[in-house]
């Protein structure tokens, strides 16, 4: 019998007695763990932003410089209108603006487009341990918040770091065997991040932070199944979402579990057949897992991104025109065959799973952007060409994020590249002026270059804003 | 490799070379099923109002007459005022009502809000196999939606049962593993009676109710450890409100899997250690599961019931006061002494987990409704000294809803009482009349006896009704 649960339900509801019986069956499956989620809730209302280390408040700024690009990138598509005119009839009043459209919905429903938007071309921020999409379920919930009422730059940074340090802690805690049993991690994991942050700028106690994290534990969004579908760049959507509600309830003093993380029914024994709490408490406050965050240089899978940067870098070293290559030879592991072997696409989509298109664009364009895997791409006759000159070998000796690049010349002149870690890994980073590009290409058709700068600017200094609003109000095509 | 996933993939998103390798990880650990969604889905869309036998109707309406009376004596709950407080500034046009308050939401949180209601006081229905609670996720959301469009009731009654039926149908297919688990089966299979029923009454093509039984599967709401507290009746109604938006996405082609509940990384497969797909499929249309359901006639725990029962039954036949009772003598099962064993109870709460206390008013009131678990019952001092003559045995042959009980009068005359089964089981269930009590005492704060009455007449004549909004018209304060 379980006694506690019985203690437990004297805090305001009758317990059935299935409940009680379903607590002692299965008793010993889990793992015991107490004060969890108290020392999260006490880290989450007592940092302060002269807590943080520099790198750290940097690299805030670069999550959120490529969060908001990626949003106005995927801001006109398919699935964001579809969701816009879905919601729109039960959207409360005009408080935050979705970014790069016109629209302006409650800041619930924001939370939920924008958080569509930055992931729906799947182009956003990776951590890079645990695959979480650290950005969107943090800065879609919080950048609406701000638009209610005054957020200071160095506020706003403080929540975006706690939240991302958050969902990421706790998506340690339970990876890889939580992903592997088929959850979305971004969605499951990142509505604490949501939660954390929201609540840390809506200013709760550590008992009502104690509070929304439990309301978070108990809205997990996402199954894997749903990858291929619109419903995929939902769950970051719901994720901000449920968090950012979770956080107003708890504001209220609406009561939920104060242990859920650990508890025997709680979150991480109930949703993972493993997990490891030290990833969530261990170093908290001295470590940030925003850190080890990195962003996509490519608009495709990350299989096919040391290619591409191979063949950017043998484009700029060897001046060659695509007329002067006779064949591009590519060495890559068995996986980049198995997702990318498509030789011939016919279309925008197809070419995202074609690792021919993917060289032969890179060198033929310089990049590899979303311009790079459109049907006008596919089309072109420099591209296709060279694309049937490339020719691959499996070599399972290699890295799946690794290739060994052989360009021979017209007359047989040979250039050899080997890409160890491709940029936009944690250990190749993006650099500023790569996040800087990346975001233009994203931002080209929604904002005029001046209005892309201006925004820009702003996030490299959003520790100087008084009031992080501007950031929605900037992002708003003119 | 898994090459369903990459095919998926060419829906319209990349591919995370990760997400494949997770795929190939647990491959063996999942079970093989094709065809349960679509099935579903072809049965809900197809499914006529004539379908449906007339027990089935008949247990439709004492669904809906319930569950207004457990809404209506729920609506004054702290829980509900605080959850109304904090979603109140980001709710769209007052499209529909709170049962019996005047507040008015958007019909997403009005479903929220009305789940949360007919949940809190532990009042509800309870299906006899799987324990959920089937008209919460269900009504609260059609009946927010039947604000907003006219709906007749014989469509009204066809989405409750096919709601109903969804819901519940998936709640066997994992049950009693996913609920040993640690999940609040309510909401988890509970989304998907929103989502069917707000789909039917929303028209969706088979097509569109594959992409809304989709969206529901990633959107599973609740954990046990959440019981005890306000978000275990967070829980109806989240459910609720999810499945109404997975409704509202899918009407206007938001896509999802067409294979939500039998893919290997779907919902079956990654929210249960164990499944069986013929509880979805067979008999579809041929046997329903509201007519499992069953009604709570007491406001506590479902262990005290038979006591209760017994205590009524020996009031009225023995016709004694309670001045002339020397002693009651209870024999339980261990499980009732386990939950229940609160000799002196303090407060209305601790009253609901005292089996002495519950024995004592049951004489002494002839019920065991909402006022007879308040402070002023367990003050009361008739009761509280009957309560202290009664007296409990263990007796592990004794069936958990059983009691045995022997009531001595003054002078030693014995009374004895077996209850077997006790009113409000399948076996015994409530009648017309039981339920009409039950809901004027639920209802007795909140509206007058002539608009109780109307509104339960409304109820038993639902499929009468040209437009079903009416219900939600009556059940307002005047």
């Amino acid at each position: 019998m379980n006694r506690r649960l019985f203690l437990y339900a004297t805090g305001g509801l009758t317990l059935s007695p299935f409940a009680a019986r379903a607590a002692s069956q299965n008793a010993g499956a889990t793992e015991a763990a107490t004060g969890i989620t108290q020392a999260l809730a006490r880290y989450i209302v007592s940092t302060k932003p002269a807590d943080l280390p520099a790198p750290v408040r940097k690299e805030a700024a670069r999550t959120l410089l490529n969060w908001v690009g990626c949003a106005l990138g995927g801001s006109k598509h398919e699935t964001v209108g579809i969701a816009i005119a879905a919601m729109s009839p039960f959207s409360g009043p005009a408080q935050a603006g979705i970014l790069g459209r016109k629209e302006r919905m409650d800041i619930l429903n924001t939370a939920l487009i924008n958080g569509i938007s930055s992931h729906v071309l799947d182009y956003d921020d990776t951590h890079s341990r645990n695959i979480v999409h650290p950005g969107g379920p943090v800065l879609s919930a919080i950048l609406a918040l701000a638009e209610t009422r005054p957020v200071s730059g160095p506020d706003f940074v403080n929540a975006l770091v706690i939240g991302v340090d958050v969902e990421c802690r706790i998506g340690n805690s339970v990876y890889p065997k939580h992903y592997d049993t088929g959850w979305h991690i971004t969605g499951t994991a990142g509505v604490f991040g949501s939660a954390a942050a929201s609540g840390k700028l809506l200013g709760l106690t550590e008992q009502q932070m104690r509070w929304a994290i439990g309301l978070a534990a108990t809205q997990p969004v996402g199954l894997q199944e749903m990858f291929g579908s619109m419903t995929k760049s939902f769950h970051p959507g719901r994720a901000a979402q449920n968090g950012l509600t979770a956080a107003l309830l708890a504001a209220k003093n609406f009561t939920s579990s104060e242990q859920s993380l650990e508890a025997k029914y709680g979150w991480a024994n109930v949703i993972s057949a493993a997990r490891d709490y030290n990833y969530i408490t261990d170093g908290l406050g001295k470590t940030y897992e925003i850190s080890k965050n990195t962003y996509k240089p490519f608009a495709c899978g990350v299989v096919m991104h040391a290619t591409i940067d191979g063949c950017i870098r043998l484009r700029n070293e060897t001046k060659l025109k695509a007329e002067e290559v006779e064949r591009i030879e590519l060495k890559v592991h068995p996986l980049v065959m198995q997702l990318t072997s498509k030789k011939s696409p016919q279309t925008g989509l197809e070419s995202k799973f074609s690792i021919f298109h993917a060289a032969s664009v890179a060198f033929v364009e310089g990049g590899g952007g979303i311009e790079q895997f459109t049907d006008r791409a596919v089309r072109d006759k420099t591209i296709a060409s060279l694309r049937d000159r490339v020719t691959v070998v499996i070599d399972s000796s290699l890295h799946e994020d690794q290739v060994r690049i052989t360009l021979i010349a017209n007359g047989g002149r040979r250039f050899e590249k080997f890409v160890e870690h491709a940029v936009g890994s944690l250990e190749n980073p993006m650099s500023d002026k790569d996040l800087e590009a990346k975001f233009a290409g994203l931002a080209a058709t929604v904002l005029p270059p001046d209005r892309q700068r201006w925004l820009m600017d702003m996030c490299w200094n959003v520790e100087g804003l008084p009031s992080v609003k501007a950031i929605a109000d900037a992002a708003r095509p003119v």
